[in-house]
């Protein structure tokens, strides 16, 4: 629809036709796991346009229930399927805008009554109506397959509407996009809600619950360890696979189904355009291609699809995406941009991680609580991505780091930044400015450290000093630590000494500042050390 | 105190001396107006660190009761005066970071008593005993002077403990860091809350109260107009002079008092710098030397005036600064960063201005309202400045511009930014990139606009088309305007060519968003037209 809206400012006179194949134009897709609690109570918000208020204002001809099934490029005609039968409706132009559709996992019994997908408005509403008899007595069972985006959502508004939930997932941990530690955030809310988060599991079966028993849910979910689950409704939220195949049996260019355009979105098939989530898109810190699910490019896209079809002198390129996204669940918010550590891993980038957990405000201003921020930075400085979690603060600090991103800042510039600051906003130091200090002292080796995940190889050679309260100390530490808080370390420079011997010393706080004054202590006085990043509190979110 | 812990981190051996007049060391200054009303209710939480905290982790000696009354360059001596008499401190490197006191305008019986200031605890409290008889049956009466940020923000703090207040300032609006538009924002949330806002309105003198009448306040402030108010408390919110005598007085280099310092914040003083608010500051967009009293830059100053004494080949410099300021006031939040109209042409930088309403989130969930944007774009597509009004959502857009602007991005490279959206955060299309559209669109002619401030010159040679529904137009319109819903545009094309004549049309409705379609109806059929910016939303706050 962004598509159509911007080729109509674009031209008065074109024939601007929309094929729709479902019987709803520019839902709201994003809102839907919020109809299941009622938080979006009204199923008519959902739907953000009508045929008729894009005629009215746009003089757009939209065609619900017409599916697009073949594209012929020599004849220019996209063939329709409706209830009437088939037609070609012709074109000059055509533009895929397909998206995508829920990915089937192959399990047995998948087609079972009962199993389902939040795709539509039609899924929300009719999960709503399983979960509407619920109650704080009776509280209808829901397997989750799946704890991306969808899952994680729906589990949270689903327990709102007083079900009760078993999220399943393969993986180690939810939220994919994210790094363990930070999804850690998301696993905690889910079980604070009472959730019941199964990572590491998969589903083997869905069958019918055997009616001779004394079971009271239609449904029986067998998992890969065997145990049951009863259910009376499972949503599976595997993920999407692209709804390309009819514009692939004409000989588009697609990989493993997405289809690959270029950067104005033009197809391999001559006049036809592509946007949004049916296409390959470009990764603006690897440079790679992959599919990417993303309300925000998909809008841009089709805008810039217009463009380069009506305005080609004057149309910007689809940017490379960063793949922004958040999500609230529960009082966690866990937000992120750029690439995570799998990713640029698997990308074979080199960079190091930050972690901060400044507050989100004046320390001194009623309500002020944690940002936890992990932020990778390339051996050239530059900005990788960034994770942040916390309940409040979060969106706007990422929405920073993209922006500093797509600028090409590098960390240190981070420093740079006059930032919002009055004590309900944020700090005289905002975090982000944090990031850029934090980065410099690393880059200009006033600061070295030692990563969570790196523990167990190095901890067996190094002297750890946990530089704590005796308070904070006693309620955990590293077996291996001994107690030196970080106020006394001046006093103790020579004992230190001796009982590091050869050993490096790994400096432990919670969150890694006062290890980072302690660290400084001792690089005057000539003892190797390093901070444990992040902290016991980093550390923690490993375990 | 940012310079004196880095300069320790940076070198343990340093002995490093802060010499404070005061009895507090890094108070929280922009907490002050908070604990007029007890929403920060504990003094101790205004005092961030004392001489012990700072003692115990970084070694610094700090020296509170002594005020630095003069310098000598030659013979590197501070002269220290305290409650003892005075001393010489030595130095190898000094800086400089006495801030700023509050201006006292030449008003007759400005040293009446019941007369302040608020700028440190000793001020907060005292204002608060005051205030802390006041219920509400018994409202003190106040009347501030100055409408910044230090009186609006006193205002709503008094207002919560129930006094009466008044806020008299010379100006045309109050906020002078944004356009009056916005700042009218700051005038209705004052109001509504209770205050009388006096703008345009100056104090002729301060009195004691006659005793003989049937006053019960102890003073009379009377105004420039004559009118009188009476008053328990006078708080004097004018704005603020640098603490720079003692140094003057040695010579160092300043304007208007204002110590000027070069981009290591080396002052013309040998081995003597300054940071923080005491000093002139460069203007990131005017590239002007101007005083900026800020939170933040001062702390980055100190951090960074360390490291060109401590570590001076790896010293990043000062950046200019950008004037990024937010404040909070009943449900509005006002936020800026870079120039303002004002500031842009006394400059003589030529600009362009857009205005935006859109939602701070999915207008389909739940609690969406408005961002008021304003946006100055420079004729090379440059961003110069931004401020936005709204009760959300205010903080995260000014400190994504702040960054955009920082990393000299274009007002078009807007439209590339992947910002977080999920339906509580944002929307697929976010505030920001509107703005980028909409840049885009001015800067290709795909539109035209007419200034709310131009239209009483244009206005008479114009044809007013309100596009509205005619329900919105009959509640307030343009005496002017004839209504066509811009649904309708299309049906009336050639009768509005006729009624135009060779008069251009100038489109208007709410927001500038249906007045921008019917633009683009318009131009196709070659009728000539522009859009009032920001609708009749930003012509109502010029009113």
């Amino acid at each position: 629809m962004s598509c159509a809206a911007r080729a109509r400012r674009l031209d008065e006179n074109a024939d601007i036709t929309v094929l729709e194949k479902t019987d709803h134009v520019s839902s709201a897709s994003c809102g839907l796991p919020y109809h299941l609690s009622g938080t979006i109570a009204s199923r008519s918000a959902l739907e953000v346009e009508t045929p008729e208020s894009l005629k009215a204002s746009l003089n757009i001809d939209v065609r619900l229930g017409n599916e697009a099934i073949g594209i012929d490029p020599v004849a220019r005609t996209v063939t329709v399927r409706t209830s009437d039968g088939t037609t070609d409706v012709p074109y000059d132009a055509a533009v895929i805008a397909t998206g995508t559709r829920s990915a089937t996992p192959p399990i047995p019994g998948l087609d079972s009554p009962g199993v389902t997908t939040l795709r539509t408005i039609e899924d929300a509403v009719s999960i709503r109506s399983v979960l509407e008899d619920g109650n704080d007595d009776h509280r209808p069972r829901v397997v989750i397959i799946g704890a991306g985006f969808i899952g994680v959502e729906a589990a949270e508004n689903m327990i709102a509407a007083h079900a009760s939930v078993s999220i399943v997932d393969g993986g180690d941990h939810p939220l994919g996009f994210v790094d363990p530690d930070i999804a850690s955030y998301a696993t905690q809310s889910l079980q604070a809600l009472g959730a019941d988060v199964l990572m590491g599991t998969t589903v083997a079966r869905i069958t019918a619950a055997d009616p001779s028993s004394d079971h009271t849910t239609p449904l029986r979910v067998t998992l890969s360890n065997g145990d049951p689950l009863d259910a009376d409704l499972v949503l599976v939220a595997t993920g999407v696979v692209p709804n390309s195949e009819a514009f692939a049996a004409a000989g588009i260019r697609t990989d493993r189904g997405w289809i690959d355009v270029d950067e104005h979105g033009a197809t391999s098939l001559p006049n036809v355009w592509a946007a949004g989530d049916v296409t390959l898109r470009t990764d603006r810190v690897t440079g790679s291609r992959h599919p990417l699910a993303l309300a925000g490019p998909s809008n841009r896209e089709g805008r810039l699809v217009a463009d380069a079809i009506l305005d080609p002198d004057h149309a910007r390129p689809f940017p490379p995406t960063l793949g922004t996204a958040i999500i609230r669940v529960g009082h966690s918010v866990i937000g992120a941009t750029g690439a995570n550590a799998t990713t640029l891993t698997r990308a074979g980038i080199a960079f190091r991680t930050l972690h901060l957990q400044p507050s989100q405000h004046a320390g001194y201003y009623p309500g002020a609580c944690e940002v936890d921020l992990r932020v990778h930075v390339g051996s050239d400085g530059r900005i990788l991505g960034a994770q942040a979690a916390g309940s409040e603060g979060v969106d706007k600090r990422i929405d920073v780091m993209a922006t500093a991103i797509t600028a090409g800042l590098t960390a240190d510039d981070l420093i740079d930044l006059d930032l919002a600051y009055a004590p309900p906003f944020g700090s005289a130091k905002d975090p982000i400015n944090f990031v850029g200090y934090m980065a410099q002292d690393l880059s200009q080796g006033k600061l070295t450290q030692t990563q969570a995940t790196d523990l167990p190889d190095v901890i067996g050679s190094m002297m750890v000093l946990d530089v704590r309260t005796p308070r904070e100390f006693e309620q955990w530490h590293l077996p291996q630590a001994i107690n030196i808080p970080h106020t006394r370390i001046r006093d103790h420079i020579e004992d230190i000494r001796r009982r590091a011997g050869a050993r490096p010393v790994l400096l432990v706080c919670a969150s890694g500042k006062r290890a980072y004054l302690a660290h400084r202590i001792l690089d005057h006085h000539g003892i190797a050390s390093s901070v444990l990043s992040g902290g016991m509190n980093t550390l923690g979110r490993y375990l």
